[in-house]
């Protein structure tokens, strides 16, 4: 099953594997609101959402945070006013997993 | 009133003042926890908490956005994983003002 929002994200070890630069390059095709950034050479997915002010924007993190509750893999979530930025990726393997991506995914549904 | 805390914001416009360095020096006596960032020549309150999981630190978070609906002025707020960082400060003025006062004394409070 290629479509990343039908998958369900799996225990990740600290032996998981990070996703191959190829498996970005697939995945990346499915998430064109997302950006990879460089943190402390650690690779995270990035999104910026606009909202009309600030109980809108703590709408949509609420979400975000029940979505990451329910898949056990938590983002870190920046909410301002009119504005929230949604960062996945894996602490454990310091980087991408596959598990990101499929969470960035979801995070477009909401 | 000294107490920060028993004080209210007052409506921030372009041309209000910033605090001054020894009001800062005054105010941040009642503010052992927060520490003063500069990004981008800015000066922000800042005061990172820490919670057992990602569920009581949104709940953190919400209790924060309801303080700032109710007082009508906005921070940052980053959920992590058993962690909020809140920083305050006054984009109209692109610096502190008394509300950001207020209001980390007022985030000390929930």
């Amino acid at each position: 099953m290629n479509q990343l929002t039908a998958r369900t994200c799996v225990a990740c070890s600290l032996d998981a594997r990070l996703a191959t630069p190829e498996e970005i390059n697939v995945f990346m095709q499915q998430l064109p609101n997302w950006v990879i950034v460089e943190e402390d050479k650690i690779k995270i997915l990035q999104r910026v959402l606009t909202f009309n002010n600030f109980t809108e924007a703590m709408v949509f993190t609420q979400n975000v945070a029940d979505l990451a509750e329910k898949e056990s893999h938590h983002p870190a979530i920046l909410t301002e006013w009119g504005k929230v930025t949604v960062c996945w990726w894996s602490h454990k393997i310091k980087g991408l997993h596959l598990n990101d991506f499929i969470m960035a995914a979801k995070t477009d549904q909401l």
